[in-house]
């Protein structure tokens, strides 16, 4: 009788409102289920008003006792406790995969023989060999070949090194699938199209469990290490989330309310970006502008608090060993020129096309993946896809590495110090100048050389990330977006660098490059092309140009990554409003409501609404002549989510309305617990039940369990504003009505539907409940 | 007969959309005429499906002709091309008053005889004198004293320098004042908190008009060169946004629909405090958490937009002759440690109840402005608070200077060549150390002497703020909130430099503090301290960290400016949840919904719905039965916005709404251009008026302007839920049902009203319609 116990505490007041009961009701009996089931989506209101409940109950309790004061302080304060401890984590992670990732990248090439865990840089670290050149052949450093063979160089070695790099790629990626597959198969892929909807108010049960976050960050770093053609970006964005949820389980404010537990995931989001990149406030913009749903200003706050903790958890642990919490620091000494705008937004063209094409082949692969016998050996397309890649990368020093390793020197200016192939320019003697500002030279042998590799990887790079994102292995692709976009930008910036030195009498750079000036930076260039690209690929505008200059430092060139940005959105909208994570999104069919998408057609309510013109009509309760056993046969025969309660079924007058997992309990428990509850009994929605005389069955009272407010709107409402309330209020389904009655209903379900029905999309994809 | 043309070419589906129909009926024969009437509340959700109807319209014209085509790609660019004027307008406007500004300011101690409109460091940017201090005191540059006596030092020449200097600040804020009061009254203040309002959907006119534009511009340089206390970046703010809404009136899509207007408003505000303090990013996240209402993500792409090219422009004019964007740039040799946190969270603590102090004392002393004859005589208060303000600045150095120089030497570091008094230590000369990285030394007398004047500095400046912010001229707040905190942050950093050197040996400094390092860097701690006090002030948080580090470059510093903007907002939450503008909306009564009010009450619809218990009934129109003299007798008894139509008066049944606007103007078009409509005649708001014989009066035909789909919720809705709703959806009114039955009507001003009574504050001060 504990539901019954509970339903009679309750103060007059607190009858007035349904939706406050309810929870009382519904909380105490099972205390540990959520009140949603897996797939379905959420009520974002209810969930606002079950917290405000909360909320109001623990004002009024404090006043009562210190200890309870001290309760509501705590409560009040366990927000910012759990934005500390997903810093903390997430930090502490990032951290660890950072080192992990060093170690095992140079695994597959060589061992320290001072101590096998350090990586090639940890191992010539405490070398003596000070140049640079050297400190990369330190003696404790040694290849597969040198190691085995003894010998360093010759034919003989180069294959064995071959072999055994491909080896190692092969064993680290098949470990990590065989992880995925085995334990956590929601560790696959970047997670930010399944978060997307998670926060948009759906419910994945495991999606960010706790073997999901170990899975995930161990196959991450297998999965990197292989050297496939992904990043760690998004995938640590899944892991902030997974920390997220699993402190939100420590705090019954967030792990009972679906809603509230959602502001956390966008606060973890916003970490994990800041992880990612060391940029905090790209992070927070970029859970604002890609990652959620709803908002509010309480979270920016909170999910800044996090970014931070996190980003300083992560420089102490220092995984990059120059205390900097940026991942790619840069510094340019020359300015950039007006002129210089036109290649940069010609690289914006370029990331805009580059993004549109990768989309459209990525989807159409992850399409024939799902509908043919390929979708069958996930493992095995893995082992192929890592084979293929160790095979072509190898021999190309530009591939071989790791592809942030690239990054960082395509991103470098070329000092004098720097020892590149790319820094291979043809020294003038007579010129002495400062180290920092060097004049444009002329390009020597090493740089065409470099370029021709440059080609070639960016041609790799391209074909194989298509194949690679989508596999049933963590895979991010910001790193190999920018990767292309910086290969790209490098090989113009180069292109331009030499123009302007051999030709300084033209009139474009007559006025602004003089001859022995330094004012091309083919480095800035490559950076432009890696936000161009990025920003193509994900159609992020604003988090994009923040994290490239937090990646950077560069706070100066905001103009030209803003401009690179901005014109590659354009070009790839153009193609196709969705960028890939929304695809992912269709592609799986998830049921989200993009708040970007504008619904502009003329439809209205009654064209949208259930029941349509043949269909049976909408199944209803009536307030006072429904008995349960109709009840249950009406539970048995549907599986609607709820049902509106009615005057009659004459005057079809809204009453309110009744959610079917509500009504299947508080049935099973009158009938267990409640004398005289039979199958004839009848159901009373009413305020008071009629008294029946003893001989008749007992009535049910279930006023309790209605919601007296459900979202109603008019027949005659052009859709265009049901969605809008749809989307802003976070409703899981609407009433119509016309003059006070009832003519139909509107689920979430039903709104997708049209709205992919309109824009010629097959509505039958979405999975949804 | 114009409308009623345009409602007979309406199509059949047009028909079945009530909300859209009315705009082409209205639109016709007042092309000119917005629909909103000053102080009220515009209803978004109807300016949103009106901007539909348009769009719509234009994309199925565009595929009739080239010409219509290219008028809807226009179309479609208009908002970027708005946000270009933007940006080039209120940069241009910010780099004019930064110069007008420094000249003016200068203009108060001398003049520049070889061009007497150059301030004081550009009269001396062509001396041939190097040093810092000679530059100071270049030939060309003369004293008022100097100039007219040919004496430079001595008394006299003192105190007659010390009469100039009042005279010309009298001059200048008795010209601000009189400008306001005679052209723009809406001119003063920071703007602000009005622009809050605006956005959150309130119509004021005039107030971001063209007058304004013109005379805040002028009269913020006049105030600011005056010397009071006082910045210009909420001014800018204002400024910006009068500069969207001048360019909004170059396209009928802003210019005729609120809610766009409103949008571009918002990254007007963003480019405004771009320009403010060069700032780009931090002036998007300000318009996001600070100003803006309805912020969509369109917004923020735009915003940063506007933002940039201001910015950009701003640079471009360059008037801080430093090609640097950031209005105080600084560079720290030194990172911070962790002891240091306490003396930041301190800070924090002291901001917070800056903060406080400075709300209470500023809000108790303009409604002492408001309710006494105090606030008669505006031109004498300012000429007052000018007069005690020059007497009491003079002789203090720090004082002095503008506020802006002030902050930016508080920021500085200490290097090698600097003659500041603050600087003034005593060197070892035994230490021989690079220029940038000076360790830690003795204070010597200027220091100590440098203290002294900042403490009086400090005090004056947190007296005479409290009194001039709010007087009739334009004022911000920012630059005042930080010189107080930028004072008490150096204060604090000195004396734990001084304790650090002095005790090495202490545990605390043990760690971190060797000697003859440099571990204390006391520029730092004025920049925590100005951005505590900034945020005890505006309750902002990410913003404001934003925007500290753009303005003074420093990345690295986040966590410790994150520290104390979060604890000087939780301290001065405690003591007040309102912020000085949301202080000032609440002084000011503007109807303002605020994002971040909770509204926690458990109280339901039913209970804050009009008509109350006593009341007369609601005034409704039945749909067939109320003839045009009762409609007139309606319109001219009550003031209310519009009227429910109900079945009839027996069932009450809810048919739609009719806003009063539109019923005046469609009987007054039937009454002058319909036949037969006399005041008997019946005014049918059904599909179908019945055939009457001829005899009777002609029926009056009005279903075209009903709203068939007004908001409805039932009387059982929790009001946070209601609360909720308004915000969300920006409504201007809400009709309450009970099964259908139509039982009152909420209005913005009802739910308004019902806030302030339960948070116990006067519910009558609001103003509105």
């Amino acid at each position: 009788m504990e539901a019954a116990e509970g339903v009679s505490a309750a103060t007059p007041t607190e009858e007035m409102n349904g939706a406050g009961n309810l929870m009382d009701f519904l909380d105490e009996p099972f205390p540990d289920v959520s009140t949603y089931e897996d797939f379905h989506t959420i009520d974002w209101l209810r969930e606002k008003s079950r917290d405000t409940d909360r909320h109001r109950k623990i004002t009024s309790k404090s006043k009562e006792s210190l200890w309870e004061l001290i309760k509501s302080l705590l409560d009040a304060w366990s927000g910012w406790v759990v934005m500390l401890l997903i810093g903390l984590l997430s930090g502490t992670l990032a951290g660890v995969i950072d080192l992990a990732v060093d170690w095992m990248t140079d695994l597959k090439e060589g061992v320290c023989l001072s101590a096998f865990w350090y990586s090639h840089e940890q191992c010539c670290w405490t070398s003596n060999e000070t140049t640079f050149d050297d400190r990369d052949k330190c003696p404790q450093w040694q290849k597969w070949a040198e190691l085995m063979t003894g010998h360093a160089e010759g034919a003989g070695a180069y294959v064995l090194n071959y072999f055994l790099y491909i080896l190692w790629a092969l064993l680290f990626s098949f470990l990590a699938v065989s992880l995925v597959r085995v334990f956590a198969p929601y560790a696959c892929g970047s997670g930010i199209p399944e978060i997307k909807t998670i926060l948009s108010g759906f419910i994945i049960r495991g999606y960010l469990g706790k073997w999901t976050l170990l899975i995930k960050t161990v196959t991450l770093v297998l999965a990197v290490s292989s050297g496939l053609s992904l990043g760690k970006e998004g995938p640590l964005v899944h892991v902030a989330c997974c920390c997220g949820n699993l402190f939100c389980s420590l705090f019954s404010k967030y792990s009972k309310n679906e809603g509230k537990r959602r502001e956390v995931l966008s606060a973890a989001a916003a970490a994990g970006v800041s992880v990612a990149f060391g940029a905090p406030i790209g992070g927070v913009l970029f859970s604002l502008e890609e990652v959620s749903y709803y908002f509010p200003l309480k979270t920016l706050w909170r999910s800044f608090f996090a970014a931070l903790v996190a980003a300083f958890t992560l420089r102490s642990i220092n995984p990059f060993g120059n205390s900097r919490l940026v991942l790619f620091y840069v510094e340019y000494h020359t300015p950039w020129y007006m002129a210089e705008l036109v290649p940069f937004i010609l690289l914006g063209v370029f990331g805009g096309l580059w993004g549109t094409l990768f989309i459209r082949a990525n989807i159409a692969w992850c399409r024939r993946r799902k509908t043919t016998q390929l979708g069958k050996y996930p493992v095995l397309e893995v082992i192929a896809v890592t084979g293929i890649t160790a095979l072509l990368a190898y021999p190309n020093p530009y591939t071989r590495r790791s592809t942030s390793e690239l990054i960082s020197e395509l991103f470098n200016d070329c000092g004098a110090l720097e020892s590149s192939q790319l820094c291979d320019y043809v020294n003038n003697p007579n010129m002495s100048r400062p180290v920092d500002d060097i004049p444009d030279r002329p390009a020597g042998p090493g740089v065409y050389n470099a370029l021709w590799q440059l080609t070639l990887a960016l041609i790799f790079k391209i074909v194989i990330t298509i194949f690679t994102f989508g596999m049933k292995i963590p895979s991010g692709l910001f790193i190999p977006s920018m990767a292309v976009g910086a290969i790209a930008g490098r090989i113009v910036g180069i292109a331009v660098e030499q123009m302007a030195y051999h030709h300084h009498d033209w009139i474009i750079f007559k006025n602004w490059c003089r001859p022995g000036a330094d004012c091309v930076t083919p480095g800035l260039y490559a950076m432009v092309g890696a936000a161009a690209c990025l920003g193509g690929v994900t159609r992020m505008t604003v988090s994009l140009v923040v994290i490239m200059f937090e990646l950077t430092g560069g706070l100066e060139y905001i103009v030209p990554l803003m401009a690179a940005a901005v014109t590659s959105k354009w070009v790839a909208d153009a193609f196709g409003k969705e960028g890939i994570y929304e695809s992912h999104i269709l592609l799986n069919g998830y049921p989200y409501l993009d708040v970007r998408d504008e619904f502009t057609h003329r439809t209205l309510a009654t064209d949208v609404m259930r029941p349509r013109r043949n269909d049976p009509p909408l199944a209803v309760l009536t307030q006072d002549s429904t008995t349960v056993e109709d009840v249950e046969t009406l539970i048995k025969d549907t599986d609607y989510n709820g049902f509106p309660v009615v005057m009659s079924r004459e005057s079809e007058r809204l009453i309110g309305f009744v959610q079917r997992r509500d009504l299947t309990l508080a049935i099973k428990n009158a009938r267990q617990k409640q004398d005289g509850v039979v199958s004839s009994s009848v159901v009373y929605f009413t305020e008071d039940a009629p008294q029946l005389p003893a001989s008749n069955p007992q009535p049910l009272k279930l006023r309790r369990i209605l919601n007296l407010s459900p979202f109603t709107v008019t027949d005659h409402t052009p859709m265009e504003t049901v969605v809008d309330i749809f989307r802003k209020l976070g409703l899981r389904q609407c009433l119509v009505t016309r003059s006070g009655r009832l003519l139909g209903i509107i689920t979430k379900k039903d709104v997708l539907r049209h709205m992919a029905q309109m824009m010629n999309q097959d509505p039958e994809s979405i999975m949804f409940n």
